[in-house]
């Protein structure tokens, strides 16, 4: 059976995304990329942004299951606070296509992506790119965090 | 110049809202209320349900100005987490009709409505009551705390 994954890296300056199709074990990447809200409008605007661009990335897709990183409760609140608003947005924007969206903590990512719980951002990248079979490491941050989660929720899908 | 002013208070359990009627200084409360999203449905579902209670809201009563409460850095995060993320849907309702949302902090809030930044609950449904003229204080605190941020949005209006 063809399964196609959603995974999203929230944000409210940038959220990351990527998509995988997975048949029989064997992963295969759609597609990827970085929505950044624009900086010089208010705070409804970009969230409304975020909301549309989740909204055309899900109606190309269409993806069976959306999976998102859990809210990590940094030391910095103010931008656990940012982060927070947009994923309010983005959870409410995947439950009105899947009903329910998978949410998975960052150690579950690094350990269940790269095997190691502590995995810094470089070995996370050789791995996704590892998995998936590039050619080179995606060139965004964000799109390999997001691949990441949806490369986690295949592997130990809730 | 008639304006009409939605104020809410955000939640993720419940969301007040109260909209009033501003004519040459004068107030009238057209509405008011509180959403409660559904306890035993998934987060993105009760997001969801508050964006659409919210979007209904706004097509009745068509307002020129919504006024929201600042993000109050509760002692408990776990809490303020929530509602961020539900302030995030009601900040993007907001803005997709009106461009921009205003907001206010609590104290703020408190001296506009009742003269004194550190007023009790029952001094602010006290205040909402006068100022509004209702015979008795609207049941629900949610949409008392709602009808103030209105009521501060026309005072001291940014």
């Amino acid at each position: 059976m063809e399964r196609i994954i959603l995974g999203i890296d929230p944000g409210y300056a940038r959220m990351g995304w990527g998509v995988l199709k997975v048949v029989g074990g064997k992963f295969e990447c759609l597609g990827f990329g970085c929505v950044e809200t624009p900086k010089e409008e208010e705070m409804g605007t970009r969230l409304a942004y975020l909301n549309d661009a989740l909204g055309q990335i899900i109606a190309h897709y269409q993806p069976h299951d959306i999976a998102i990183e859990e809210l990590f409760f940094a030391k910095n609140v103010k931008t656990a606070m940012l982060v927070a608003h947009a994923r309010g947005v983005i959870i409410m924007r995947a439950a009105m296509h899947t009903g329910r969206i998978f949410q998975y903590r960052p150690n579950a990512i690094k350990l269940a992506t790269s095997g190691d719980q502590k995995a810094d951002k470089k070995a996370m990248m050789a791995a996704v790119t590892n998995i998936l079979g590039f050619d080179h490491a995606p060139k965004l941050d964000d799109a390999a965090d997001a691949l990441a989660v949806a490369i986690t929720h295949v592997t130990i899908g809730k």
